[in-house]
């Protein structure tokens, strides 16, 4: 087994503690969470993001809330309905969050202790994170090459998911497979997710990774042989158009043009199956001031218009194929994705 | 005649004086050069950018060299070729630097005055970049439409050439004609000429402009309409492979993907005679604290290795034409360009 260089969070004598992703690499503070307001707030000021992660803590965060309304003596479904209500709204485009909360508040059905019911829900999604994200790195590895030279965005590993990540999940197993890997990790504007928990998660790792800027990628294909690119995904339409972090769909046009093969690497539970294409997945619009600062450096004219979309949507067409854990889903997408779901 | 918001250099009482633009728009600071080693740091650190700017302050520099040398009484033509060779090297890329030392050493051919010649010469490239600056932008203004949603990369403007600007120059000139305009400026990382100079000069203008991340290129295009890119030039070679800043190469690809018109704008003296191809294009790669840090926060694990190229190159066949000062250049580029260059 391969241990986790990092974990996102940890839940001890009835409190959840998030580490703190906003200061990574830099500061390592963990942010105290007792009530679902403190989560939903953790989730939507993005201390934890990932949208495998953001799923199992928003599930603790019921739990916590059915703590705290238990202390003060008026706990009811009510209640639990509308924290759950709350917390999805975090974040609207990762699909895991609604399908999290949803699990937990189908674990209250026909259960006499809520509180219990609750904690075990969310201890189960805790370890199936490591379970499938087990699953999808070894499904992933087996489609990594050998010298393969991978371009990746945002960040996919232990931190994102509570398990061993996706489309890092994959190079973490194909690294310890033996296999010999040159990672480029895109910095990931507004929020360097690659600079600052990416590049963190592989130096830990020893596992060989150049940093670049997000403008650098088609010329980092051609100059440096890009020969992979792997993203994560955090909501999959039926036929296959994928919303991913904010500049999967520019990757997904330059890897096209390079033909370099190009995976979302997702389990199961990110595919929508109310959505038959991407065109009506809900793409959140962020606060302005995550382009114009950093940390607390501005970088634009005061009162500069921003658009700053969380998210974009790559076409089913421009993916070579889907990697899940159970297994690859190849073109035609829309096709073998109804059949990976009946399954 | 359209006022200039700023200017990117002074030349007062024997001395040059640089607004720094690595400070703008925070701070206004002007860095006072009095020597060809003062214009080579000031170049080399990026005080001052832009392809064509670059050269008038070489050309300046060269001046105030010889002035330096005259002083302490010991002035030949060797040590002012010495100090050329110093200039040239300040930044490989952009071709208009090489151009500009080159016009102020033949300056010297036949003139009793050396001083006088060489700033001489160094006015008359500043005033020459008002003018030719002039002519690009009332031509790239015929090619902008109206209702014009316009996408661009790093600076092109007054702080980049001394005059109006190429792609910038254009959109200034189209919007003093009335026509409607939205501008999408990429932050251009790592050193966001983007957020920090063309917003603030489009600011001043009062030009619609709004500040996207390099990775939101591609959706800004699908989502906001994006019907023209106009970028800069830093070395175009004969058969119109295009050196620009980084990024510019991925905003062609997509361009090409959606359909949408890309145009580099750029003088004559962008163009190498001696090159036949983009391939031969030295691509200068710069400090990795430039990606690693912004200002001076760090943002990536101490030590993370980078990759960090100023520039790419854009092949000829993803553009669709390129704007100078003595007209459009269409395709077939390869034999219009010599056209264009014999005349």
């Amino acid at each position: 087994m391969i241990e986790l260089p990092v974990q996102p969070f940890r839940f001890r004598k009835g409190k959840l503690y998030l580490l703190d992703q906003r200061l990574l690499p830099q500061q390592k503070v963990w942010v105290e969470c007792s009530s679902a307001l403190d989560v939903f707030y953790a989730i939507r000021q993005m201390v934890v993001r990932g949208a495998p992660v953001i799923g199992t803590v928003a599930a603790y965060g019921l739990y916590l809330e059915a703590r705290r309304q238990k202390r003060e003596g008026k706990l009811t479904k009510e209640k639990i309905q509308k924290a759950a209500a709350l917390l999805l709204s975090a974040r609207p485009t990762a699909v895991n969050l609604a399908w999290a909360v949803e699990r937990s508040l189908k674990a209250l059905e026909g259960s006499d202790d809520w509180m219990e019911a609750l904690l075990e829900e969310a201890r189960r999604q805790e370890e199936e994170n490591i379970a499938w994200t087990e699953k999808i790195s070894l499904i992933g590895a087996e489609i990594i090459p050998d010298n393969a030279k991978i371009l990746t965005i945002c960040n996919t590993g232990p931190l994102a998911t509570g398990g061993y990540g996706t489309a890092l999940g994959a190079i973490i197993f194909a690294w310890n497979q033996g296999k010999k890997l040159e990672i480029y990790a895109c910095e990931t504007r507004p929020y360097l997710q690659g600079a600052r928990l990416t590049a963190w998660e592989l130096k830990q790792l020893k596992i060989p990774v150049t940093l670049i800027t997000d403008g650098m990628a088609a010329w980092t294909m051609e100059k440096k042989g890009i020969n992979l690119v792997l993203v994560g995904a955090d909501r999959i339409a039926l036929n296959g158009d994928t919303a991913n972090k904010i500049g999967t769909l520019g990757l997904a046009i330059l890897a096209h043009h390079f033909g370099i093969p190009f995976y979302p690497v997702a389990p199961l539970s990110s595919f929508d199956r109310n959505l038959s294409s991407g065109k009506e997945i809900a793409i959140e619009e962020r606060d302005p001031r995550e382009v114009l600062f950093i940390g607390n450096t501005p970088i634009a004219p005061q009162g500069t218009k921003v658009f700053n979309p969380a998210f974009d949507v790559t076409p089913s067409k421009l993916i070579t194929g889907i990697i899940t854990e159970e297994g690859l889903i190849s073109q035609p997408l829309e096709k073998n994705i109804r059949e990976a779901l009946k399954r």
